[in-house]
């Protein structure tokens, strides 16, 4: 048996390639995709050949938010039966490892995540027709909902996973900055969370119009209102948490001016080296906390998405067919049109 | 009563002048003070005008870190004797404002720390033979030791607040980068907490001496032997908390790479924009915790140095009469030889 | 001007009795009182003269969990117009001592919490037609609700700070041991700060009824199904917090059985002696936490109920008017049918 | 080969019995025993035939605070030579279940700790004069100390891990209830933490004694100055943190009154059902936390232990050959005269 893959080579040259796909061996399932999106990390590696110190070395397939139907069972398989919809769990940690032992399985030393080039060989990745994965990365979804909003589960665990490391949102006033998919989500988690007041900020209104589906109480467009994050700034600080995920300098600095004393930023976005404000930092005692991927969250995220206590569709921006593949990461590059871009895999 | 004083005018333009001496009023003391030390924060409105946004506009007797005799009391005064050692406290918070009544009188929206520049007008210092100051600032001093020891109670209580941003330290691995006052009392502080193994680094060798009898279990000197940070970066890292009493970028870029995931990083030099690694605070999902100043801790640094339980004479690199303070000032700016310079008041 | 009151003077002596009402001060209102609600510790002063080692030992008007309108503003209240429907805080710190300089007015050393026996002379409650207050204890409610779910914002600021004591709840699994008001209002509390599922005991079906309306996910009446909690013992435990609502000790036994290992339970209930099995604390290192009353929490309930993003309907099951005040505490004795009994007063 | 080994087969039915040693296998070591401690849980075992639920139901070596010296090596073991005297970890977690991989392996589902009849069929000890075990639980000692005092390092990693449940112990007021093995080594632990005045409670004053040369600021035998504590329940408590190590009612009533509002009450002291006051836990809003066992905390024993910056010896109240094993036990429940009984195998 073959399946379609997206492949990439090298920066912007992606093919749609045949791959082989095997049996499902002991304890594993075939799946036939059905969705997946494309991800900030697909994106640089498509249009940069990847990010920081990590490169495309070797011709990967990407993706690693996806959902598709059990078409096969492996031997000992069960809790699974042929034609539910499930979201893929892309985290592979080794379970052995002193960090996996300490509860810290995102910090793997021998972790294996789908479709990402950390590592060589890469770890190969979901956009393709058909899939075997161990069974337990599968995870069942009972309601009434499209596979394009259970493939957003991965992206949601990201956001769940930083909601978590901010604390107790409940009563909190949050600032969220940077309104892509994943602001969009973490506003959503702050919101189911408890937050009581999140502003929104980015440079495009058609982003900010998402965040307002997905739960802002205000958006500002520091493109057109730089002045309007001032009030936040008077008696050191108004923000309890702030969600920083844009990886701009200018948005890292208005954080950490508009954030009380002893307040929180969690840093979401990824970037390179970047200028801070030490002072600021001491002077307000800032606690800044990195967040990646997720853990138990993924679980969380599918439950949520199943039942839409978190309604994923205002950020599904567009769907094109894994023949299209090339135009969808056009599309998902301009972020003035484009927010979640997803491919569609067999019909 | 006339006092001398060591007052500021601009940037290297220092005077002893003589200013009035207020009776003690209800609840006052009137002390006679014996010995100061000159913190960095002195140094750089001495040597800069100030640092940061923080500018010496008018002129400010410096000196925050000071001990002295009680020379008179002030009515309703108790629990204080003529002639005893007190240890000053210079935060003077409002008791009234948002943050005093959160329990973070640090944050004070209406601070007055004396010898700092911070406000206009500025508060006044205590290099000066003689000061009338609140009871409630005063800590008693029952030990066996120097006044010189004693006016050491205002750094180490800046490095204990520190160590309590880290929470526990017991049998914790902690590296503490730069090697001055704060650095050495850092190092201090971490093994009174029960740190296990604190490595200290800095580019001068005289300074990591002083970390090593202050009880670091070894010093590196990064300018001579960069590469021996290494094999601290090994498997995503080894330190459980970096104590960053630097504030130079090098150092917080070893500091992120030698720390390991979810590590601690608390910021307590204090600098201007510096680049900091996004990317490595993401993937290692690092808090980094900025720490200013001290709340209860001053209690806490005079019964410790009081009792010898942390012995800070190896710090107390030089000592200077009143009327040398020009020149106590130009050694403390050179760090290859001078760690904590104080000032002597009257005989 | 003369008031009515509700007055209690010894075990079931309760009297509507007339007061004087003062003129509103500086920084005072005047209030037309509207609602409110019979609290557990009013029914404890009403039944059994006090609870624990408080007692009812001179006439008491009860009541602190109340709205009202505004009818009159003394000198200097800005913020606040005639008509106005505001809830009332009760609890009134001395915003001087060292709790309250702790950020822990809750312990507040001189507490005049409004209609509490604890100290003498007790502070008066407001159960009464006219109310005088300082106008920072009014909080404003914009929302189109009813003076009796308002009235509802101080139970509910009890159990926001009972899950904010319990730290994130996302995704968390609960378990309320009782569904009495406090219960039933913590199910809300948990579900809005993101809490997965919901487990709630009682003993009743009526309680369990409103516990389901206020988002349980599943109810169990103890009663009849004392062996429904089992499964959840399996393998140390299955829920990440107990919220303890009940006071009584099966109940507490059931919480420690089915709680994960380092799992919390959140003490609400308030009980005297009670046994529990040190051995099972130590064993599965449960953190076992008291919660009293609420701080910032109350601005955050009148903004969820005046928001009906808690819906508090489903808990108010009965309303009297102040004449017939007797009747009101008979009833909200009875746990079979009442829940949260409510008086009303001026029409 | 045989060796002797320490068997209870019921209460108070102590026998010295051989028992073959295998080989030692591959990543094995065999050990020649040198002294091992006499626990409180073996002592129940031996009076009672158990504690709570816990029965000795079977023939059990007793034993899991044992020292001795390297004598052969398996395979593949590195590390470890031939003489040396190391500490034995009996702590064996299976390092697959849901609670060894979230870095809780305290409450492994499959935790086999060694001289424990938890299970059945039970797992054997250490009381013996040849045992063979995994390197890994082989912790090599450095320093020029007694195998005696290295055989405390089990019950001194219980009490670094009791302190560690506690958080930051920086100049904090500490309490502990009970002066035998663990209590003593929870107030060198303490003091190692840095905690500041550690006030200590017992009814004989031998252990109190021990107390003090263990660290204690102030011993109170509260059997003889039963109101020596109400000094410190004025303004809600006093005390940040108490280690409560006896179990007692008495105690932990004082415990819970003596205690701050918000403070931390460790159980460290196993028994069974307690009355304790429930008001109190939730008006002063009590942490309770229990603590079992260790972690990473025995390695940190070790270490403190090996280079004497904790000294054991004054705990270490007598010694036993191993044929003298009942004459042991029955000093060991003599509170009057022992603290930390051991026994001593092959010379």
């Amino acid at each position: 048996m073959q399946t379609r893959t997206v492949r990439l080579h090298a920066e912007r040259i992606l093919k749609i390639e045949m791959a082989p796909v095997p049996e499902p061996g002991a304890g594993e399932v075939l799946l036939k995709m059905a969705a997946g999106g494309i991800c900030g990390s697909d994106l640089h590696y498509y249009q940069h050949g990847g990010f920081g110190p990590v490169r495309v070395r070797e011709p990967i397939i990407l993706g690693h938010e996806a959902a598709g139907y059990v078409e096969a069972l492996g031997s000992g398989v069960s809790g699974l039966t042929i034609g539910q919809l499930v979201a893929v769990n892309p985290s592979q940690p080794c379970g052995r490892c002193r960090f996996c032992l300490q509860g810290m399985a995102i910090h793997c030393l021998d972790m294996q995540f789908m479709g990402s080039a950390m590592r060589l060989p890469h770890a190969q990745g979901m956009f393709r027709d058909h899939l075997v994965v161990p069974a337990q990365q599968c995870f069942w979804v009972g309601g009434d909902v499209s596979a394009g909003e259970v493939a957003c589960s991965e992206p949601l665990a990201v956001c769940l996973h930083a909601v978590s490391r901010a604390g107790n949102l409940v009563g909190k006033r949050v600032l969220v900055t940077g309104a892509g998919p994943i602001g969009t989500l973490v506003v959503a988690a702050a919101r189911h969370a408890g937050a009581d007041e999140i502003v929104v900020t980015d440079l495009t209104d058609a982003a900010l119009q998402r965040a307002q589906a997905m739960g802002a109480s205000r958006t500002i467009n520091v493109a057109k209102q730089a002045e309007a994050l001032a009030e936040f700034e008077a008696d050191k600080g108004w923000f309890d948490v702030v969600f920083e995920c844009s990886a701009a300098s200018p948005a890292i600095r208005n954080a950490i001016a508009a954030v009380k004393p002893r307040g929180t930023i969690v840093q979401v976005g990824v970037g390179g080296d970047t200028a801070v404000p030490l002072n600021m930092i001491v002077g307000k005692e800032i606690l800044w906390i990195g967040s990646q991927r997720f853990d138990n969250e993924f679980a969380v995220a599918v439950n949520l998405i199943s039942s839409r206590s978190i309604d994923v569709r205002p950020i599904i921006s567009h769907s094109f067919p894994i023949n299209e593949a090339a135009a969808a990461f056009e599309v998902a590059g301009d972020r003035s049109t484009a927010c979640k871009v997803q491919l569609t895999f067999l019909p």
